[in-house]
């Protein structure tokens, strides 16, 4: 039986820990690379961002797709464990604000990878057509826990309307991100404060 | 001098009707495949679907970026051409929901290749790039449009508040008709649905 020296993390050994933080910090190298160049982002430029050398970072990850779908599926799961719960029966105006200024903000993290995940999803293979199926998931638990929460905040029952529901699949779309940012020169907070006033209209005007 | 005979085209030559038949065929053609395969599009693929030879596609276009960015601009043509103009002084809930039915559908018809032409803008090159950039003209222009003329309409003065403009941009994207067709299968008539009725919401909450 081993003893625990109280050091955090004491039971796994120190190579495992160190393996752990080198993968991490290729994967958050991964995430920067994605944003700007898309799924296309090559080896050599992660691991320049990294601070590693090439052989490193295939040491640890095999092959360059697997180290893009895993930079994105730790992306995905950060995207769903940041969003703001609302309090328990809280006013609909302060959090569906803060809901949209964490999605548009996440939204834009990822960039261009994001986009192209969302876009080219039917035609990827392998590791990165299973992050697509992963996004388009996450994104539909998404659109219905925002649209009947807020349907709930705003005093309602059962389910909202299906235009309702539509409106709030389209702006919490990285599209809708996106939609802004490239075209119009914004910001993703920009975005979101349009999107949060549209749906507080929204959810408004389905009440009555 | 030339004497009119009475036909309709009867000044232009007849080589060069059949010239433009032919690559108004081609053209139409190219429509089509973009919109499945994207900018990716290949001339071979393009003359099949016209039932010409891949010779005779050269020979009208010279290069397959010219014909590509010739059935986009075509396309884009067609699109401000197409869109419902308000009666003088109409009604909003007659203009608005016409206005968001064609725009869904054309953002449609082209699919995956105006998806492209927007999320790829800035990668593009020579005329490619040039038919991206007009894309963005076109979109800044609709988006004006179709704002103001819903707030006079609205029977307001002046222009609309910043977050409402930036609803349209939203709910007028090509960008949000994918957002809905390709992660929750709806069609874009369901999406024109969905997205005048945010639409009329967000107009009714800015007058407020």
């Amino acid at each position: 039986m081993r003893v625990d020296n109280g050091e955090v993390g004491a039971r796994t050994p120190l190579v495992e820990e160190q393996r752990q933080l080198a993968r991490d910090r290729i994967k958050r190298a991964a995430v920067e690379v994605l944003r700007d160049k898309g799924l296309g982002a090559t080896v050599e430029e992660v691991a320049i961002v990294a601070g590693v050398s090439i052989r490193t970072v295939f040491r640890h990850f095999g092959t360059r797709d697997h180290m893009i779908a895993s930079a994105l599926r730790a992306q995905l799961i950060h995207y769903g464990d940041t969003l703001p719960r609302p309090r328990v029966d809280g006013p609909l105006e302060d959090w569906l604000p803060a809901l949209l200024q964490a999605v548009h903000g996440l939204n834009a993290e990822l960039g261009r990878a994001y986009w192209e995940l969302a876009a080219l999803g039917p035609t990827l293979e392998g590791e990165l057509a299973e992050a697509a199926a992963q996004r388009r998931i996450g994104r539909t638990k998404l659109v219905a826990w925002a649209a009947s929460t807020a349907w709930r905040l705003a005093g309602q029952k059962g389910r909202p309307p299906k235009w309702l529901f539509d409106t709030f699949a389209i702006h919490l779309s990285a599209f809708a991100t996106r939609s802004l940012v490239a075209d119009f020169d914004q910001d993703p907070s920009e975005v979101a404060e349009a999107s949060s006033r549209a749906l507080l209209a929204a959810v408004e005007a389905a009440r009555r």
